[in-house]
Protein backbone atom coordinates (compact mmCIF):
# COMPACT_ATOMS: atom_id res chain seq x y z
CA UNK A 1 0.00 0.00 0.00
CA UNK A 2 0.90 3.66 -0.28
CA UNK A 3 1.39 5.67 2.54
CA UNK A 4 0.35 8.80 1.41
CA UNK A 5 -2.63 10.55 -0.20
CA UNK A 6 -0.93 12.93 -2.72
CA UNK A 7 -1.20 15.99 -5.58
CA UNK A 8 0.92 17.84 -7.95
CA UNK A 9 -0.09 21.46 -7.67
CA UNK A 10 0.71 24.04 -10.54
CA UNK A 11 1.47 26.66 -8.31
CA UNK A 12 4.04 28.42 -6.23
CA UNK A 13 4.86 26.93 -3.18
CA UNK A 14 3.67 29.74 -0.56
CA UNK A 15 0.64 29.78 -2.65
CA UNK A 16 -0.04 26.92 -2.59
CA UNK A 17 0.68 26.30 1.66
CA UNK A 18 -2.20 29.01 2.13
CA UNK A 19 -4.71 27.04 -0.54
CA UNK A 20 -4.03 24.24 1.50
CA UNK A 21 -4.88 25.34 4.73
CA UNK A 22 -7.82 26.17 3.36
CA UNK A 23 -8.91 23.13 2.20
CA UNK A 24 -7.77 21.41 5.22
CA UNK A 25 -10.31 24.13 7.08
CA UNK A 26 -12.98 23.40 4.14
CA UNK A 27 -12.91 19.79 5.16
CA UNK A 28 -13.67 20.21 9.34
CA UNK A 29 -9.29 20.08 10.39
CA UNK A 30 -7.19 21.87 11.97
CA UNK A 31 -3.73 22.65 12.07
CA UNK A 32 -2.28 22.15 15.40
CA UNK A 33 1.75 22.23 14.32
CA UNK A 34 4.01 23.17 11.65
CA UNK A 35 7.02 22.43 11.01
CA UNK A 36 9.18 24.81 8.71
CA UNK A 37 11.95 21.55 7.68
CA UNK A 38 13.65 23.84 5.44
CA UNK A 39 14.89 26.05 8.36
CA UNK A 40 15.03 23.93 11.14
CA UNK A 41 17.52 21.64 8.74
CA UNK A 42 19.26 25.10 8.05
CA UNK A 43 19.71 26.39 11.22
CA UNK A 44 20.31 22.86 12.58
CA UNK A 45 22.80 21.34 10.01
CA UNK A 46 23.24 24.25 7.80
CA UNK A 47 22.11 22.37 4.90
CA UNK A 48 19.20 23.55 2.06
CA UNK A 49 16.71 21.77 0.89
CA UNK A 50 13.79 23.03 -0.73
CA UNK A 51 11.14 24.94 0.92
CA UNK A 52 8.96 22.42 2.73
CA UNK A 53 6.32 22.45 5.75
CA UNK A 54 4.69 19.81 7.66
CA UNK A 55 1.24 20.99 8.75
CA UNK A 56 0.43 18.84 11.65
CA UNK A 57 -3.83 18.44 11.09
CA UNK A 58 -6.58 16.96 13.37
CA UNK A 59 -10.02 16.95 13.16
CA UNK A 60 -10.99 16.70 16.94
CA UNK A 61 -14.01 14.49 16.91
CA UNK A 62 -12.39 11.54 14.73
CA UNK A 63 -9.00 11.97 17.10
CA UNK A 64 -11.54 11.88 19.99
CA UNK A 65 -13.10 8.47 18.43
CA UNK A 66 -9.83 7.06 17.76
CA UNK A 67 -8.24 7.23 21.17
CA UNK A 68 -11.55 5.74 22.32
CA UNK A 69 -11.05 2.51 20.59
CA UNK A 70 -6.77 2.94 20.59
CA UNK A 71 -5.68 4.44 23.86
CA UNK A 72 -2.46 4.39 22.12
CA UNK A 73 -3.45 6.71 18.74
CA UNK A 74 -1.72 9.67 20.29
CA UNK A 75 1.55 8.43 19.06
CA UNK A 76 0.05 8.77 15.45
CA UNK A 77 -1.75 12.29 15.48
CA UNK A 78 -2.27 14.53 14.13
CA UNK A 79 -2.69 13.37 10.55
CA UNK A 80 0.78 15.18 8.73
CA UNK A 81 0.06 17.27 5.78
CA UNK A 82 3.71 18.05 3.99
CA UNK A 83 3.54 20.64 1.35
CA UNK A 84 7.35 20.80 -0.63
CA UNK A 85 8.27 22.82 -3.46
CA UNK A 86 9.52 20.89 -6.91
CA UNK A 87 10.25 24.32 -8.60
CA UNK A 88 9.31 28.03 -9.60
CA UNK A 89 5.44 27.05 -10.08
CA UNK A 90 4.94 22.94 -8.96
CA UNK A 91 4.08 22.12 -5.31
CA UNK A 92 4.03 18.51 -4.22
CA UNK A 93 1.07 18.11 -1.77
CA UNK A 94 1.38 15.03 0.91
CA UNK A 95 -0.79 13.89 3.43
CA UNK A 96 0.16 10.77 5.67
CA UNK A 97 -3.29 8.25 4.67
CA UNK A 98 -5.29 7.81 7.84
CA UNK A 99 -5.31 4.60 6.76
CA UNK A 100 -2.06 3.40 7.92
CA UNK A 101 -3.37 4.03 11.46
CA UNK A 102 -5.25 0.65 11.06
CA UNK A 103 -2.39 -1.10 9.33
CA UNK A 104 0.18 -0.44 12.20
CA UNK A 105 -2.32 -0.95 15.05
CA UNK A 106 -3.92 -3.97 13.97
CA UNK A 107 -7.74 -2.55 15.38
CA UNK A 108 -9.98 -2.94 12.87
CA UNK A 109 -12.23 -0.56 15.17
CA UNK A 110 -10.11 2.50 13.63
CA UNK A 111 -11.33 1.73 10.37
CA UNK A 112 -14.70 3.94 10.18
CA UNK A 113 -12.42 6.84 11.75
CA UNK A 114 -9.21 6.22 8.93
CA UNK A 115 -12.05 5.86 6.17
CA UNK A 116 -13.43 9.16 7.25
CA UNK A 117 -10.63 11.17 7.33
CA UNK A 118 -8.91 9.43 4.01
CA UNK A 119 -12.13 10.99 2.28
CA UNK A 120 -11.96 14.24 3.97
CA UNK A 121 -8.12 14.64 2.93
CA UNK A 122 -8.93 13.10 -0.28
CA UNK A 123 -11.47 15.85 -0.87
CA UNK A 124 -8.79 18.78 0.28
CA UNK A 125 -6.27 17.43 -1.89
CA UNK A 126 -8.57 17.53 -5.12
CA UNK A 127 -9.83 21.09 -3.76
CA UNK A 128 -6.33 22.36 -4.89
CA UNK A 129 -6.10 21.49 -8.29
CA UNK A 130 -10.02 22.07 -9.17
CA UNK A 131 -9.74 24.78 -12.60
CA UNK A 132 -10.74 28.35 -11.57
CA UNK A 133 -13.91 29.31 -13.34
CA UNK B 1 4.63 -5.80 15.17
CA UNK B 2 3.89 -2.90 17.95
CA UNK B 3 3.66 0.35 16.72
CA UNK B 4 5.55 1.62 19.84
CA UNK B 5 7.81 1.91 22.51
CA UNK B 6 6.40 2.31 25.65
CA UNK B 7 6.87 2.18 29.73
CA UNK B 8 4.88 3.66 32.50
CA UNK B 9 6.65 5.49 34.90
CA UNK B 10 5.73 5.84 38.96
CA UNK B 11 5.40 9.44 38.57
CA UNK B 12 3.00 12.44 38.53
CA UNK B 13 2.20 13.70 35.06
CA UNK B 14 4.25 17.12 35.09
CA UNK B 15 7.35 15.60 36.49
CA UNK B 16 7.23 13.32 33.64
CA UNK B 17 7.18 15.60 30.98
CA UNK B 18 10.20 17.44 31.93
CA UNK B 19 11.69 14.50 32.78
CA UNK B 20 10.91 13.00 28.94
CA UNK B 21 12.09 16.15 27.55
CA UNK B 22 15.20 16.24 29.21
CA UNK B 23 15.54 12.30 28.65
CA UNK B 24 15.10 13.23 24.31
CA UNK B 25 17.36 15.63 24.92
CA UNK B 26 20.51 13.84 26.06
CA UNK B 27 19.85 11.57 23.09
CA UNK B 28 20.13 14.15 20.26
CA UNK B 29 16.50 14.66 20.07
CA UNK B 30 14.68 18.25 19.85
CA UNK B 31 11.22 18.69 20.58
CA UNK B 32 9.60 20.56 17.37
CA UNK B 33 6.29 20.79 18.31
CA UNK B 34 3.63 20.11 21.44
CA UNK B 35 0.18 19.47 20.98
CA UNK B 36 -1.38 19.15 25.06
CA UNK B 37 -4.49 16.70 23.45
CA UNK B 38 -7.03 16.88 26.47
CA UNK B 39 -6.94 20.73 26.24
CA UNK B 40 -7.34 20.88 22.58
CA UNK B 41 -10.40 18.21 22.96
CA UNK B 42 -11.65 20.05 25.59
CA UNK B 43 -11.61 23.49 24.09
CA UNK B 44 -13.29 21.81 21.08
CA UNK B 45 -15.34 19.16 21.86
CA UNK B 46 -15.87 20.40 25.31
CA UNK B 47 -15.00 16.51 26.70
CA UNK B 48 -12.54 15.35 29.32
CA UNK B 49 -9.52 13.18 28.44
CA UNK B 50 -6.65 12.27 31.09
CA UNK B 51 -3.97 14.66 30.71
CA UNK B 52 -2.07 13.78 27.62
CA UNK B 53 0.62 15.62 25.26
CA UNK B 54 2.37 14.84 22.24
CA UNK B 55 5.55 15.96 21.78
CA UNK B 56 6.96 15.61 18.04
CA UNK B 57 10.77 14.73 18.52
CA UNK B 58 13.74 15.16 16.05
CA UNK B 59 17.13 14.27 15.63
CA UNK B 60 18.43 16.36 12.68
CA UNK B 61 20.77 14.29 11.00
CA UNK B 62 19.01 11.51 11.23
CA UNK B 63 15.77 13.93 9.61
CA UNK B 64 17.63 14.72 6.82
CA UNK B 65 19.68 11.52 5.85
CA UNK B 66 16.10 9.86 5.72
CA UNK B 67 14.61 12.57 3.57
CA UNK B 68 17.38 11.43 1.47
CA UNK B 69 16.36 8.53 0.56
CA UNK B 70 12.84 8.82 1.16
CA UNK B 71 11.74 12.05 -0.18
CA UNK B 72 8.31 12.03 0.63
CA UNK B 73 9.18 10.82 4.64
CA UNK B 74 7.94 14.33 6.19
CA UNK B 75 4.88 13.02 6.31
CA UNK B 76 6.15 10.71 8.86
CA UNK B 77 8.20 13.01 10.98
CA UNK B 78 8.47 13.92 13.63
CA UNK B 79 8.31 10.88 15.79
CA UNK B 80 5.94 11.38 18.08
CA UNK B 81 6.17 11.04 22.26
CA UNK B 82 3.31 10.56 23.43
CA UNK B 83 2.66 11.71 27.69
CA UNK B 84 0.09 10.51 29.30
CA UNK B 85 -1.57 10.15 33.28
CA UNK B 86 -2.98 6.94 34.26
CA UNK B 87 -3.24 8.23 37.73
CA UNK B 88 -1.70 10.33 40.19
CA UNK B 89 1.55 8.68 40.32
CA UNK B 90 1.82 6.64 37.21
CA UNK B 91 1.77 8.31 33.82
CA UNK B 92 2.43 6.53 30.51
CA UNK B 93 5.07 7.32 28.00
CA UNK B 94 4.77 6.13 24.04
CA UNK B 95 7.64 7.20 21.35
CA UNK B 96 6.08 5.64 17.93
CA UNK B 97 8.34 3.03 17.15
CA UNK B 98 10.69 4.61 14.10
CA UNK B 99 10.87 0.94 12.48
CA UNK B 100 7.15 1.99 11.61
CA UNK B 101 8.76 4.18 8.94
CA UNK B 102 10.23 1.04 7.32
CA UNK B 103 7.65 -1.13 7.36
CA UNK B 104 4.81 1.76 5.82
CA UNK B 105 7.35 2.81 3.03
CA UNK B 106 8.82 -0.59 2.21
CA UNK B 107 12.58 1.83 1.73
CA UNK B 108 14.75 -0.84 3.48
CA UNK B 109 17.29 2.44 2.78
CA UNK B 110 15.13 3.93 6.01
CA UNK B 111 16.42 0.60 8.13
CA UNK B 112 19.70 2.39 9.45
CA UNK B 113 18.28 5.80 10.56
CA UNK B 114 15.32 4.16 11.95
CA UNK B 115 17.69 1.53 14.17
CA UNK B 116 19.41 4.80 15.22
CA UNK B 117 16.25 6.40 16.14
CA UNK B 118 14.88 3.33 17.99
CA UNK B 119 17.72 2.97 20.01
CA UNK B 120 18.10 6.38 21.18
CA UNK B 121 14.45 6.43 22.13
CA UNK B 122 14.67 3.37 23.60
CA UNK B 123 17.49 4.77 25.79
CA UNK B 124 15.58 7.72 26.46
CA UNK B 125 12.65 5.93 27.93
CA UNK B 126 15.08 3.51 29.98
CA UNK B 127 16.50 6.92 31.39
CA UNK B 128 12.90 7.73 33.15
CA UNK B 129 12.93 4.50 35.37
CA UNK B 130 16.54 4.43 36.35
CA UNK B 131 16.48 4.50 40.22
CA UNK B 132 17.39 7.55 41.63
CA UNK B 133 20.76 7.19 43.51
Amino acid sequence: MSYAISTTVDQPFEQTVTAVRTALADQGFGVLTEIDLAATLKAKLDVDIAPQVILGACRPPLAHHGLQVEESLGVLLPCNVVVRSLGDTSTRVEALDPLTMVTLTGNPALAEVAEDAAARLRLALAALTVPVG
